[in-house]
């Protein structure tokens, strides 16, 4: 007996695969017996909290594969195995219907079975008796052959036989793990707000200010609202205005250049306001239905008090200056980084962990991690499973633009969520290839993506030059194709896009100085996101990304794709080309949307609020950017 | 830094990959470094006869993926496992090289490469020297910048330290194995022939009467002629004619009925020779250029010496009685299986083995195992890595019609070579899908096909009923698409093709009884196998399967595919309709043929003979089942 293929798995069991609380975890492998024999067996599972396994019966599907499935009931580690045996009993009686329909002679084949049956009640405990008795039945002269065959094949002596089967030579799988976490590591819209722009008349914004903006945010319909580091910013090499190596009296700095002598990773910048006032600013969140997400760039400014107590934290050179970082021949001097080999790696990596710590204890679960790809992959392993083991309800985003299978690897070592390459994919096929490696390859059992038109950092060139239709499509995608997204605002909504010639950062960069936003600017796209963002609430489809399919267009400037989830099915369908009005045939997977061949449904569309009578796989829209350059239909069958 | 998809592996290393002597084993492996520090590493690899492990340096592909190949030297298992490790010297180097070319002041970055290069010296033993030397240099005020920098980016010093890595935080994959084998467990074409219906005037054969075929079978131009079971066959509940209950007098039995009072797997059928006779024989087929090829099937006759000798060996009723072989309703008293998990099951497992190596004692290499999926894998894994731990030249050839995952599973646990699904596979959808899954997807590691037009078991319909047609173009087909492949003769060539009513059964079966072959007989295939099995050997391309494509044609009933190997490419299609002329184009994928878009190619035919010219995908082609139903194209690009 061999046990193969066993799924969900990452890497073979090397990784957890990952999954939220209330998911039905469906297991599944290959039994693969000698022969002819009859198998049996179980999906043995526990919470690392739980002390004992508990097993669900596997159920056989096609070709030697046998599935079951267990909620995912706790927050945690869920550990699995699959445990499977012969069954001899089943495959006598599966043996013995044959024989009897052919009329052959079964009196052997009842002692055979008598044997079994009395082999099963020596394990059985309390239905001993009742097995004895089975025994006894099968293997008696006195009773007709036809009374004693009805015993064998009968359901009572199957079931009391599958309650005591004979495991003494079980074959056991490895065991795998699933990762459970809460919803909001699979389905959320996050804001990114710079609360020291709220302030009033030019001043620094301070967190009382930025509960100013709550409502605004809620009303948009996020559910996370995250702030950039909320650290003390260092003050030596301070960047000026648009990344200046000119630092201006009053330029605030980069909140990436985290430390100063006010504190470093477990302090507040004092502008911002106090530890009392930012517990405020979480609850006004809360009361809102936003969860605050704080970013956590592990990295010092030359400032940051860890430079005088932990110089070996850091990377020294001959000259005994600190190694600050650079991305040859561009040199950031105003950042060092930690240096996660250094000989008292162990006191680094714990002070590292005790930071997320820090702000569990204040409340905060939500995390945005910055460039954790030039960390240390042992080091996220280590951390995220003991922040989880204490607060199993953590978030942690991964903000890595980097190589793929590094992207990868974050994810597999913890990651709840990830930043992607969807800020650069824009054509059909892009797209199309990118959302097939994401939700239909094994990436999918442990990568969550999380799509963002927009950064601080990325200012795409489409959003550049695209004007209102961008915006909107790119809204629509992001949200449509990505249970998880986000956007930076107000510069989103207000489409700022203005950037920096040649480049992708934004003009005048936020993270240089204080912006103005005019939140009330007629041209917002305030209404479209608030719109967008019901829709999802509305529409579970939209909540995960696994009933995503792509559906084929003569006209490659129209993309669409839908996702459905039980009876609620959403088609979207974006507009390409920012400028000019597209027409085309779809022809849609009728299979992916639950219909048949054929079938007449009708298109309701969530964002124009137009409907349409369609037909079978073959539809013709027409999208202009002027007006709206999405549809977003709900499917319904027509009655 | 985390090593990942290791290839090649089977089931994640818990099998090896199937090699022959001679392939390069190219290995490959994702290197996974945090941030953007440079990595290097190694194969390494050993024979299992070999204490130390050889190192090969890996070289980088796209996409973070590494590899290098090592040559499979020697029959037997190699173990192989990745080692990488962050290569600081090449990581600095890149960086210095970017700094100087932006003309940045690179005194510092000069000392840091100065004490890299110093530590390499401390483990650089006769290259120390220089190493101090180049790291004085790198490190001298006295010299001015860009004559250490010509040091430091020099050839010189990128070798020697490439030579001195610091391997101490070095990573390494689990290990991994490949079993090399002999070239005739890739390639080979098997010729199945009963000796004893090789005796003269309707007389029960002999080897000595058979040796008289060998210059036959060679001329047709096989590689192995394998022999069905040559133990003395069972009296008790002999089959008779037409697998009847009724032996008559004189009836031979069944040569699966194994073992008799004269002796059982290691004795020989006293009507077909002695010991001495069929070293006789085997040593004039290896002078035809035949290897002898055996058929063990693990069972007994209820007259096999181990029924009485070893009684534990097999399942015993309830009634005393042994269990007989039986496939519910059907009975094969006649045939005893052995009980693999008998209480004294090492006893019996030794036993069998000491039949595998009591015929290769005799010098005979080949195995066709009978039924091997009515056995044990566990007894299988050990008995094969026996016997070839002692003998690596030992081919096995697996006889199983079951299920799919178990084929691939006694494939896994060591068969060189398997019987298929490729029987009843007929039109173009089912060979194409076949096909993709043999060799485009995993399976290909570890599953060698043999493709059977018929066997003694298996007359399928389309043979019954094909005409010379479907016997040239199952043969073509066999030939063709697998490496491996065998007829069960003279009953092929001669086109037998009366079946028992409603079944696929040989009427009058050469198992139960003894045929008179008319080998001379002028309709004989003889000329077409002959022609066929010499563009095998004179085309390497069908001597392996990797090269394997298939091609779209417009027309169903024109199957066509190629093989590529190198130079050397092949291109056939067969006209699956065996009555009647089809024509139709092709749309060749000239990238799976070696040739450019448009490219103008020559296409010879190697078995008509003709010749033609042929420009870009689409060509037309048309084939006359009462001609000849198969173009083997040999493909030239136009000179």
């Amino acid at each position: 007996m061999r046990i193969e293929s066993v799924a969900p798995a990452v890497d073979g069991g090397r990784y957890p695969v990952k999954r939220v609380i209330g998911d039905e975890v469906a297991v599944a492998g290959d039994l693969v017996a000698d022969g002819h024999d009859a198998v049996a067996g179980v999906v043995r599972f526990r919470h690392e909290r739980e002390p004992v396994w508990r097993e669900i019966a596997l159920v056989a599907g096609a070709n030697d594969r046998y599935g079951a499935s267990f909620a995912a009931a706790a927050l945690g580690l869920y550990r699995f195995q699959l445990e499977a045996w012969i069954d001899a009993f089943a495959g006598w009686s599966a043996a013995l219907g044959k024989k009897v329909e052919a009329a052959l002679d079964v009196r052997v084949e009842l002692l055979v079975g008598a044997d079994l049956v009395r082999a099963a009640a020596a394990r059985a405990g309390a239905d001993a008796a009742a097995l004895v008795r089975a025994a006894n039945a099968l293997a008696s002269p006195e009773r007709s052959p036809a009374e004693r065959i009805d015993v064998a094949l009968g359901a009572e002596l199957a079931a009391l036989m599958a309650k005591h089967p004979d495991r003494s030579a079980a074959t056991q799988s490895a065991e795998y793990a699933v990762r459970v976490e809460r919803g909001l590591a699979r389905f959320g819209a996050w804001y990114e707000l710079f609360p020291r722009s709220c302030g009033k008349n030019g001043k620094h914004g301070t967190f009382r200010d930025a509960e100013a903006m709550l409502p605004y945010v809620a009303d948009l319909g996020f559910d996370v609202v995250y702030l950039p580091p909320i650290h003390p910013i260092g003050r030596t090499r301070r960047k000026g205005r648009n990344n200046g190596l000119i630092c201006n009296p009053g330029d605030p700095g980069s909140p990436w250049a985290v430390g100063a002598e006010e504190g470093g990773h477990t302090a507040i910048h004092p502008e911002l306001g106090t530890f009392a006032e930012l517990e405020h600013f979480r609850r006004e969140a809360e009361a809102h239905g936003l969860e605050l997400a704080i970013d956590v760039a592990l990295q010092a400014s030359p400032d940051h008090p860890w430079v005088k107590e932990h110089p070996e934290w850091f990377r020294m050179r001959p000259d005994g200056t600190i190694q600050f970082a650079e991305n040859p021949p561009k040199k950031y001097e105003d950042i060092y980084p930690l240096d996660f080999e250094s000989a008292d790696w162990p006191s680094l990596w714990r002070a590292l962990y005790q930071v997320f710590e820090f702000w569990c204890e204040r409340g905060i679960r939500v995390f945005r991690v910055d460039n954790p790809h030039t960390k240390s992959l042992a080091f996220w392993e280590w951390c995220i499973a003991a922040v989880l083991e204490r607060h199993p309800d953590a978030v942690f985003l991964s903000e890595a633009f980097t190589r793929p299978k590094l992207m990868y690897a974050l994810a597999k070592v913890g990651f709840s969520q990830s930043y992607t390459y969807f800020t650069w994919r824009n054509w059909d096929w892009e797209l199309r290839d990118y959302m097939h490696e994401l939700v239909h390859t094994p990436v999918a059992e442990f990568f969550r993506p999380s799509f963002w038109p927009n950064t601080p950092d990325i200012l795409p060139p489409h959003l550049q030059h695209g004007g209102r239709a961008a915006f909107i499509a790119r809204l629509v995608l992001a949200a449509g194709l990505s249970a998880n997204y986000g956007i930076y605002g107000p510069a989103f909504e207000l489409m700022e896009h203005v950037a920096r010639p040649g480049s992708e950062e934004y003009l005048d960069n936020e993270k240089y100085e204080l912006k103005a936003w005019r939140l009330d600017d007629p041209r917002s796209l305030r209404p479209v996101v608030r719109r967008i963002n019901r829709i999802r609430r509305q529409n579970p489809a939209l909540q995960r990304n696994d009933g995503y399919a792509w559906h084929p267009s003569d006209n490659g400037a129209l993309f669409a794709f839908s996702k459905r989830w039980r009876d609620n099915v959403v088609l979207v369908v974006v507009n390409l080309d920012f400028h000019h009005r597209q027409g085309g045939h779809l022809a849609l997977d009728l299979g992916a949307l639950g219909l048949d061949r054929g079938a007449a449904f009708t298109v309701h569309d969530l964002v124009g609020d137009g409907e349409f009578s369609w037909q079978g796989a073959r539809n013709y829209v027409e999208l202009d950017p002027h007006v709206m350059p999405v549809h977003v239909f709900r499917i319904a069958r027509a009655p």
